[in-house]
């Protein structure tokens, strides 16, 4: 080798040496405030996810979102049916604060009140491009829609997907009530009607549909902030799954419907990728309410938890709950950190930097939680409310008390195996009974007799909630319900 | 920069270079196969660690192994109470056929056949140092203690730690039967007592001695492959900490009691780093079976799972286990499986290239489970066994069915809150029931009328079992039952 040659050489290296060094320097944060992409099941109950104990279909995309991110296990649901939940979701507040209960009807006259911030009316302002598509079941009327509410688009179904006058089989059914209340389901653009769902085989389109505009919708505001609310359809029943899932499960139709979510997270994880937002994205994932378990096999598991959906018991209120923020959230940890649905309208006001609605809330900030500080605990205590403004049970800490009251339960019920349900009678009493949810998650051993001290306290919080909210069950009218939008 | 300068920097960074390529290059891997850490607990809950839902303590060291390797879902202890399920972990068979059944009291003339092979036994012929540091409870009469079933060295009790003359709460006992029954807990070495056991302060230092001994083996044995079977005592009533543990959790003795257990885990680990161990070291993390509920805040947690210590329902048998190998446990998988603590002993023996027993065994390779295949599925059934030879359930895949039986039941009972135990029913009548564990974990619904197919694939497993080992339910006699040690 040549003196020069190897000088050259020698310059050459050294120049790759330093090229290299600076290589792993990212480039400088932007100043793009982060996407929200918020995924929204109906009826997955808490052990729907392999992660978190799914036994014949698996989940590998959300399972890898909670390995790269925090998965919840103490995380409720504000109330434990659908419009309540979504209500409470959207705007931070116990359903019955606002004013909305059970599940609206096609063209009800009742709606989320538009006076109401919502948190895409929050990142709206915050110059966030918004888009939701699913399920909105907050309102049919003009009044009440997604484009009235602080989204920019909306392509979805306005309320559940058996509020259609087919049978749970897609076949002709004999309830004419449901034939007469119920129109064929509008899947909806804005205002426009897209399609008309009429049959399983519409169904089992909708995870696609949705999974496709939203990942067009990320594409296409990939240089803007923006945020993605993907309230799915399914599993609520009618289950169904497209073609390239069709008994791909060991579990039915239900594993299928599964892996077919499964598959839709991997799509817009993949999209995040290969838009470079991988990043500057929090993902969440989680549920409006337990399984519904009188549909038996086209239901999902509680895990284990008591009841399930239309219940205050843990099985009706306790869901998954995924959240990655890459390079926030520490990778693959376990939050057991009481929480709620309720709290992500001010965790995501505070990540994204936007102002608080101004009237009063109910959620607390989590971010803590979600970087990682396992001291953190925002959320001291829980009221659990059902119907129009039950107070059935409140939680502080670990603890919970289950008041006196009649709900709906699913024990001792042969849930049916075909996808029609059985009967869960509904107006079963429940006594006074104290939970130690440390030691008792499946609330079976009532502690009241050894613990009153505790009983005590949670006496006290029963107390602040009735005086806040008021409680139909002793009558008591609260301080601070405000009223649902109705069409007069 | 002169030239010949130049050449020789561009040599040298060459050289730097080349050096630097052959840095990542790990020295070629040995030869000795894996060592084995394998620690078990005694009463610890499914729900008793963070990451399988404990909620007032946090057991990071634990966490981490879990995040490390593989957490597993559907382990069961091979049956419920705890000389019978180190039996079963020792010979990889079912204990009734071994015939250990119970809690061998002090003293008693029974204990583990010197004839079967213990994990042990194998190891020790493969080459291995063996050591156990804690609690063996298979026999304390000469013919049956650790050093003549394949142990090199012991430090522990011989039996359970609430074997001894004193009360739960630390004082005298007003028991004559316990008082006449047990003598002051040895703490033995091999064949010596090198301390007895006589207060809750000496209980405190039982989790910190074994750990400590088990820490010196593995310092001591570094340069061979050992085996350490690590069964602590804790958290076994009466439950103590030691005074750095005392007061540290949120969750009383209890919790500060798993919080030293974790710590415990934690010097394993930094051991083995320091050692250069960590990465041709398989460590195994496991319990004896569910927790004993009617000890109230002195008990653990089954996590929401029916039952708890002494029953065949799932709180009773399934229990947490972890492994970590590093290298070969993908990081932070979650395995779903049906799988058995007799799967560790033809596990264990291929990892270690030994040959299994001569005798019959029931438990299978789970092997390919460690590694990631989410297909595989060695475990096809389970039989639940209880008392000597009571068949109370059979488990295919994921369907279950509980035999007609009479057993313990902690339904409707008050458990205590200061350590002394409730009163839990004993001979409490269950009827035949399938249970689908997919969507039903806890055992609330029974579904058999609607699935006539699988009753009758169970039924098939419940006669398999019955040939197999008998059922004294049924007065059957079964074939292949093997006789305990007994002294005459």
């Amino acid at each position: 080798m040549k003196k020069t040659s190897a000088f050259l050489l020698s310059f050459f290296i050294l120049s790759m040496i330093s090229a290299f060094q600076f290589l792993p320097l990212k480039e400088a944060p932007k100043a793009t405030p982060p996407n929200i992409i918020l995924i929204f099941m109906d009826d997955l109950g808490y052990g729907d996810l392999s992660c978190y104990g799914a036994l014949q279909y698996r989940t590998p995309n959300l399972d890898k979102l909670a390995s790269e991110g925090v998965r919840f296990t103490n995380f409720l649901s504000a109330q434990a049916v659908c419009s309540a939940s979504r209500a409470a979701l959207m705007t931070g507040c116990y359903p019955n604060r606002v004013g909305i209960s059970g599940a609206l009807f096609p063209n009800a006259k009742v709606g989320l009140n538009p006076d109401e911030t919502t948190i895409a009316e929050l990142l709206k302002e915050k110059g966030y491009s918004t888009g939701i598509f699913g399920k909105w079941h907050l309102g049919d009327r003009p009044e009440f829609v997604p484009t009235k509410q602080g989204f920019d688009e909306y392509v979805g179904l306005p309320y559940s997907n058996d509020m259609w006058p087919v049978g749970y089989d897609g076949k002709p059914t004999a309830d004419t009530n449901r034939r007469k209340r119920n129109p064929f389901l509008p899947l909806l653009h804005n205002s426009d009607t897209l399609q008309e769902i009429k049959t399983l085989d519409d169904q089992a389109k909708l995870t696609g549909i949705y999974t496709e505009r939203a990942v067009s919708f990320i594409k296409k505001h990939k240089k803007e902030p923006f945020f993605v609310y993907l309230p799915h359809s399914m599993p609520h029943v009618p289950i169904a799954a497209s073609a390239k899932f069709k008994g791909k499960s060991k579990q039915g139709t239900y594993g299928d419907v599964l892996m077919e979510i499964d598959w839709s997270v991997g799509e817009i994880m993949k999209t995040l990728k290969e838009s470079g937002l991988d990043k500057n994205t929090v993902v969440i994932f989680t549920s409006d309410n337990g399984p519904w378990l009188n549909f038996g096999n086209h239901a999902g598991s509680s895990g284990g938890l008591r009841e399930g959906k239309g219940t205050s018991f843990e099985g009706g209120q306790r869901v998954p709950c995924l959240v990655r923020w890459k390079g926030v959230t520490p990778e693959g940890i376990i939050c057991n950190k009481l929480t709620s649905t309720i709290d992500l309208l001010p965790t995501i006001a505070n990540i994204c930097g936007t102002k608080l609605p101004a009237k009063k809330i109910d959620g607390v900030d989590i971010l803590p939680l979600l970087k990682g500080d396992m001291d953190a605990a925002p959320r001291k205590y829980f009221y659990y409310y059902y119907r129009r403004n039950n107070l059935e049970a409140v939680r502080r800490d670990d603890w919970k008390l289950v008041l006196p009251h009649e709900g709906r339960t699913y024990e001792g019920q042969v849930p049916s195996n075909d996808g029609f349900p059985g009967k869960a009678p509904e107006n079963n009493p429940f006594p006074l009974a104290l939970y130690d949810l440390r030691r008792d998650p499946a609330e079976r051993y009532d502690v009241k007799e050894i613990y009153p001290d505790i009983l005590a306290e949670l006496q006290k919080v029963v107390e602040e909630a009735r005086e806040d909210l008021g409680d139909d069950i002793t009558k008591r009218t609260g301080k601070n319900v405000r009223l649902s939008g109705v069409i007069k």
